[in-house]
């Protein structure tokens, strides 16, 4: 049995993983809230809570964290959990439990487990794009997940798309996340119901202030107009971005994750289209197949513990 | 013994290489101009020199080309060599010589050979970067050449950097070749030399129309302060998209190669020094190390080589 933990700015989930079946046999959850000794603490719990109520024998555990997870098993960076940054999770959790500890980028971990288990099952050049708070990516190419170097790989949404674009909070001007992540997606909604150009979202939030992603989403799903307009565009904003990963990577699938894919159908078909128009020497090219994420809420946590069976740390 | 050839839109290079020692051991070339089966018997022609005034046998051969090359061996775009275009140039090749034979884009082939025997080795995640008409690109990671699903990865000039930007050729609005190449530096050049900034530069040419890149170079390398602002800003451009590229693959290290690697330790110190500004995260990263490509005008032709070993046709 191995465990996966994806550890979040507000929850650190943890799931049981049969690595045989690929069953998910138990989970549990606690804030993750906390300077590093505190989360080691409750992820030692945790890894207790899962071994004795399943009686199992945990073989190693992988850690999927939001940021830059260096591969000796430390957060080098994570604007969600910076009380962690710089802290040994990884050699201290595997000191703790006695088990091998893997520390991965969630997104990077989710890209696995699409790969083996959800949507990207027998594609050896593979894209994972994960649309939340920001655009988390994993890749796939050769059929071995792509870590780099110092296993900071699929930083991609703070790829230039736009160099004098509007400047996200990580200083940068115009990177891929400001337009097509899920906070860009509820950023465009108030605008265009602040020009009063959305009624319906306001209608729906309350407020121009509380209109976020989901209020468009369901807006769009009602058939708005406006609604319509403002996430086409959305769409348009995260080919754009799976197009400059494309040239590089020549992906042959990408796998749409992240909470955004709750939207279902009218993201997949969105993105599709426009990565049809955007992508240069389309018509030279196989059509690039873009699908849903399986896995849902559990790629993070079954990629990292599949890892943790590959990737023991320093390995 | 193996023998590699790079197809561009003048010449056809070929060399013949000790697969086990790595030495070039002769050399020939041919216009490429022609359609496919004029090529196709000036390759025969060069195979049988290469092959009879070396008493050699040909173990394998390996095609590099400017375009999308697919990996059955086909051409499939290529601005330079319209006319070979959907032409099995590679099956054609295989069936007139009985050698196994690989079709690879050329900056693909290029950064294996670097990998292998040049400025590359012993590092497991490495971008190649070509600066000449274009930006060819080509990426090792987890020590394996990155091809995709069609063998179509590394066409990153082609990446979006600026939204709102200028069409290129391509008809894309902005892309990173648009900045950054060897084209992109000549017209800085001109346009700094139309505007009066840059006396040195029609002087040197003689006239503004016919300044080009390496005029800039010249200029920059006498201490001319417009060519070596005009310099800097296009180092800039050049170390945008290497950062997008870290970002996406977290390379350690990235070796510049292509005609514009004549202009030597500017060009790397230049690139150097705004990656180090351009790429978020810096301070939370090791430094990735830009260095100059040795092999030079070979690089293509010695990776073409050496692919073909690996990666037969239809393999």
């Amino acid at each position: 049995m191995i465990i996966g933990f994806d550890v979040g700015g507000t929850n650190a989930r943890g799931i049981l993983l049969d690595a045989n079946s690929g069953a998910v046999l138990d989970r549990t959850s606690r804030s993750s809230a906390g300077a590093g000794p505190v989360l080691l603490a409750k992820l030692v719990e945790m890894v207790g809570e899962l071994r004795d109520r399943n009686s199992s024998v945990i073989d190693s555990i992988g850690l999927g964290i939001a940021g830059l997870a260096h591969q000796s098993g430390v957060v080098r960076y994570s604007p969600n959990l910076p009380e962690l940054v710089e802290y040994p999770i990884g050699p201290e959790l595997e000191q703790a439990t006695g088990c091998p500890v893997t520390v991965i980028n969630d997104a990077t971990a989710g890209a696995w487990a699409e790969a083996k288990l959800g949507a990207g099952r027998g594609v050896d050049d593979l894209a994972f794009v994960a649309l939340g708070t920001g655009i988390g990516t994993g890749f796939i190419a050769n059929g071995a997940l792509i870590l780099g170097a110092n296993g900071f790989a699929g930083e991609s949404g703070h790829m230039v798309i736009d160099v004098d674009g509007p400047t996200h909070h990580t200083g940068q001007a115009g990177p891929w996340e400001y337009f097509a992540s899920g906070t860009a997606l509820g950023r465009m909604g108030r605008e265009a119901a602040a020009a009063g150009r959305f009624p319906l979202g306001v209608t729906l939030a309350g407020s121009v202030d509380d209109i976020t992603g989901f209020h468009l989403a369901e807006a769009e799903s009602r058939g708005d107009e406006a609604a319509t307009a403002i996430f086409d565009e959305f769409c348009r904003e995260v080919a754009r971005g799976i197009a400059n990963l494309i040239l590089v990577l020549d992906s042959e699938r990408v796998v749409l994750g992240g909470g955004l894919t709750t939207i279902g159908a009218p993201l997949r078909d969105g993105v599709d289209r426009w990565l049809r128009v955007l992508l240069p020497g389309q018509a030279r090219r196989p059509v690039v197949d873009v699908v849903l994420a399986e896995l849902g809420a559990d790629a993070s946590t079954i990629g990292a513990a599949l890892m943790s069976l590959d990737l023991p740390l320093g390995g």
